[in-house]
């Protein structure tokens, strides 16, 4: 009996036992007029079809997207390995599994990240804007750590707004020092860094730490100008000139760079342009990183939808 | 000698003194070699040509849109009537004019106005809406009886906000009514009542009361983030729960409907999308009116800027 | 035996006889290889799953949209109720059913309504544009009365024209007294009251009253040309000035607002620039009366096709 | 003494008379202090730069665009030529000039033309649309033979519509015969021929022939809607079934091609698709004549509006 | 026993065999438990279903798209005929099937067509276009004469750019007459003759002709730059001088009209403009002509998507 | 008497003689009727009005644009400085003077920048597109060190395309190490190198190496397409492997980013996506930092044409 295996690891005929996503169950009924479940488990390295026979619940539809303790064998099915399960349950609060094992995380060490994160905010030379960053990261440094950046379209796995930022401010230190005599660097990086940070409020995350929904917070005001309230709130609460607080706000409300693509306001000063870019070389390299892996070499993808056309492999 | 009289008063051969705006003004120089000062005088009323012969300062282009004390004469040239002035000076602190003579103000009485304004929002049932639009009329009082709701697409005379949030809320009134089953009347006039409360800070206002550009803050921000900010902080002060006070936020933050026409977010509710149509309505009469009023009756319109079309007057 | 129930008052047992809509059907097989038919019925109230075993017709898919007359039994199927069919025949001329029970209509009382319509044309003060809404409503009065606004996007249910109609009346006369001095009300009313007078010509009507297809001189010239070209031959009979036959014309051609959404010329006069933001209001009010009704408070709704976004519902 | 002269034909000291075009004026004052007129006086062969020295009146601004008698001196100045008028008047109705001197006029033979376009109508094989285009044509034959197809953009001259229909519909035969199979030559012709046939209700058109302005009925109504509208009514006076009538007036109101060009409708029948492109390619053929006309080999124009976009003059 | 009979002639109860497209095939399983082939096959005449029972290979999902051999009987199902399949293989090279019978192909003689182009290209007075269209079509000929000018929007069958390039020369001929003052006749023609000539490295071409998909440089780089390389290659062997070389290019880059369109540079000669214009007419008088072809008279179909509109069969 | 003095240190009363560039020239006629050339001369510095009294040529408003050699007195007018011109002549070959004190000029060196990029080049691991690199920076070199990087939007002084190439090469190599697991660095440096390669063939440049003019090439077939021509034929030349020729030429082709910004095709890989990014990023820090020169901290700029959009300077 395999335990704690991945689902890439099993090979026909492995009996095992182990915590999965239930990624997908449909209740069906056989030709024999009997009921059974046909499901999809999932955990971070891939997926697999399953099957339980002879079963009527009370596992269900309801259930996607919740963790399940189950013991399997593993069978074939037109050419494709499949999950005969023989028992299923679902996981609660006295089960002990590893978050990470179930689901896809950013390739990052969290700890050096964050550090990193907070050196290049030490680093500022405006003291102003280094405050508010220092405090706005201690607010939210929790979720920070953990949540992705999206739902979907890029970053969307455990961890991935850290890396998303972290990636942004590495870039928005370079670019400053780049264009040194048209940049005011601790206004750069203060914006890359906080620019994203109300995402937590925007999103619905579920237990596993993924992004589920939207919430009624997030679609009614957006973390745009969720974010900029509440630097506002800080730089009043810390004395910061308003001049100042003014133009972080700014970073913030108009990094989505158009009206059309979510702007609040259009940038109006260089460091508000730079990032709007910035936050768009991260996620299409995210965007075109993550397609390429379901690429062979010298093979078009299909259309992506957040690229609206097909991306290229080449060797 | 007139005193106090209207432009469109004046009549070929008075002689008259009194106050005016300063509304354009070039040094020039006549064939003669000598200088003179090219000007345009106006008030309330309507603007007429002015010249001061051999005359080279002080009064030059600086002083555009200043009040000045003049003595003049008027006389005509190639059949149009002008002004030829004997003396000119700015006026100053000790001066006694009359600001409602000289700049264009709404046809409406301000105290009425206001009044009306403020039983809208005490007839509201829902207590918490009710209570963020006290706080912040009383905040705002000041500036809204008195500025102007734009620089100069629509309503940019004295007055102007509050006569056009007026006529809306009378609107918003009558479609809560119309639409009794589909919408929250304290909502929909709670946001209409508040939906451009910011604008005083977006605008740089002049002596005269007129908006003459925007501040860097309204720039930067826009009147619907500044609007919605201090509404969420008003909110929190009384107590509002979060869902009111989010709801009121996303009144004010997409009432320009559209992102390519400055919506910070799109309506997502009945009231929001209702709010967008009646701020088109009042602001697209108002052009219309004003527009008319420079016609004939069977005349086009140039190309209206705001419109991006010509307007027709019938009759 | 039920007779006459509505499909929202069915309970499981209950055996019960009626009409109803067949909204859908399907032949198929059993696994034990027997034919049956698997339908949708409905009326005004709902709609219910429903089967008629060892069944190979004449009642098949091209019979959807009629009405049929079923005897059956109120059952149970996952949960859901289901009703199994023990009799079923296609409607005929003989069949004495009510229309209004079988297919959704508007809340409305319908000779109230026209009546209200007809006030408000014989209120108009220029006798022009008052005896071509007479005439025109003579001519459409019967279809006024009847059809659906719409397919499908709003007031897609019997009457629902008439409701739309004069909805829209009641806000333009509300409006020519808010900007009196801007606009001509029996204009603004004239061309309200006739805006989608040509819908009859447009529509494909079911023997149910719903519109099921556009004609063919619908789709090839539109019922702002139908409406205004007949508008333009009822005028010249009258003997009406062409200048308000053209401007009557023109409020028609023009309702649509803008060319992209289907206008054939742009409003030019502040009465056609009015009807087509009335027009707006009352259509996207209804469509967010009716999308509300789906929702539970708190829940957004899935995009809808005719406002591009989703929609909220709040408490 | 010269007598009726053409502008290019005059030089350096020529003393002249005749009719001319003012085609602009301004009353001036030189450095001595006296009156002049400097005016530009054009024909059909180009324009030239004239002055009326020590004179006030009375032909001013306010008669450009009218017909002026003048007897005048060819002089020189900073190297161009410009005309010293001696006397001057305005024509009146007892002058005999000829307009087809005055202002251009389409490079063709105006019967040859007409008669032409008649006897393309009359080898229509549908007698329905034979009949409905021979009734148009004479109403509509005097106006034209005579008028513009536009105000400026293209075929602006004198019998320009004739040019621009002929052309096309010499176009719209030889399509008819490639694209045989798919295409009714009947419907084709006869849509091309009546496509810009309201235009005459559509322009003011000047004593001299030209547009000067349009309508109010051109502009809130449209050709595309008169003429689809005229169709109708002639349809059905000669009793033509409705299908047909239905056809040509959408042939009509799409041939703009799309609703952001103004096409009422969009095409959908492959004639109404084919007119839009032939009536595109007439107008910029001829664009593209009118431009190249006025460059170099070699050269490029600058923007040219109608088609927002610079062209090129190659060898 | 019936061989070589075409899919639309066969009839209920026909004993058949013959070479067939395999154009769709997925392995199922009956409800007893049996697996089976559901195949369509086609030709140039149609296609229909059809089963072989108690099949599980080798024939399957992956070789839709080949050609096969099969021997069957036509059976009926639901009221449809279909194929029952007693013996399936693939086709090899062994077999001597007629690649016409299987797929569409241009009603036209490709020698004729060819050799009417070739006489086309031989009646330009302009040796230096005449030449590099006579290399490039010595070049191409082979490809030209054979493959289809699209992968499904028009002329997607065998000998469909042939078909579409000679329809566009024969207009371009007649055009370089309508407007001869404008057009340069010899580059018009030579334009059109090579616009499209790179589309056979653009694409995939499958061993019955059809296109398949797009190659790896023909996405990357597209028809018009690749076709402007070649003639800028051919134009420098040849020694034609520069000009020329770079307004052939010119007319091929810029053939799609519009950036938007695919367009690599916008036209900016009456040639190049012209171009755009032909080639839109020729694509879509094909593409109503296939769609109509579908259709019943007086009918719409549904949404064409390369005219993003419905399209109507008028008798 | 002052000789090489700069513009901008030019005082009231000095007496100086030297080259300058005729920015600006009239012909004009005082009020006393003498002839007086009314220019503008400009350096690197700067620019000031100047007057030539009592002159009538030969230098006129055609020179403008050229050098000219003068002898000049500092004056004042209305409170500005400017030049009282005694003699005035235009430069011819025997002058020598210093383009580089006359012309804005890029703030590098040129040599050490020229090394970095044949560096940067020289580093690149795959041998296929170094030698590209190495070939066409052999072939451009002249050019690539003195030509601007375009008329007017950025960079658009002498040396501007190299600094242009370099800043960008740099950030490329940043960004390749950043994105290393998703990025070719050599594809990405070779294709930003040669990005713009082809703009000396675009660019008409004027004597004093400042572009003037597009070339007819350039405006034809335009920079993208001329410089993937050219890298086709290199790589063809060098035996370079297909697919990498069409990669590199992919780059070129694409990095506008999108067809409506003139984009020949849509970039396809992760190079050329980014590629496109730093493009934007270097061109539009230019402008920022152009703009911002010009502007007060705490001031507005007017719209800037190729942002669409004011910018800010803040402190």
């Amino acid at each position: 009996m395999l335990r704690g295996a991945y689902i890439d690891e099993l090979q026909l005929g492995d009996e095992f036992e182990g915590y999965f996503v239930l990624k997908d169950a449909q209740s069906k009924m056989s030709s024999a007029g009997k009921p059974f479940l046909s499901a999809t488990i999932s955990d971070c390295s891939g997926d697999m079809d399953a099957k339980v026979w002879d079963y009527s619940g009370p596992v269900s539809t309801e259930d996607i997207g919740k963790v399940i303790a189950i013991m399997g064998t593993v069978t074939e099915f037109k050419g494709a390995l499949q999950v005969t399960i023989n028992r299923i349950r679902l996981a609660d609060e006295h089960d002990n599994y590893n978050r990470e094992k179930l689901v896809p995380s950013a390739p990052i060490d969290v700890d050096d990240a964050m550090n990193e994160l907070k050196e290049a905010v030490a680093s500022l030379s405006d003291p102003d804007y280094r405050r508010i960053c220092e405090t706005m990261l201690q607010r939210h440094e929790e979720s920070l750590r953990e949540i992705p950046a999206a739902k979907v379209i890029h970053h969307s796995f455990l961890h991935g707004l850290l890396m998303h930022t972290l990636n942004m401010v590495r870039l928005a230190d370079y670019l400053s020092d780049l264009y040194a005599d048209t940049l005011d660097r601790s206004l750069l990086i203060a914006g890359t860094c906080l620019h994203d940070i109300a995402k937590n409020q925007e999103f619905v995350v579920s237990e596993l730490g993924l992004v589920t929904a939207y919430s009624v917070k997030g679609k009614l005001l957006g973390h745009l100008v969720m974010g900029a309230q509440e630097v506002a709130e800080v730089a009043a609460e810390l004395g910061v000139p308003e001049e100042k607080s003014v133009l972080l706000q700014h970073m913030i409300l108009s990094h989505h760079g158009k009206p059309e693509t979510g702007a609040a306001v259009v940038p109006m000063c260089a460091e508000s342009e730079l990032l709007s870019y910035i936050d768009m070389i991260d996620s299409r390299m995210e965007i075109y990183h993550e397609t390429m892996n379901g690429l062979q070499v010298g093979e078009f993808s299909s259309r992506i939808f957040a690229l609206d056309k097909p991306v290229y492999r080449h060797s």
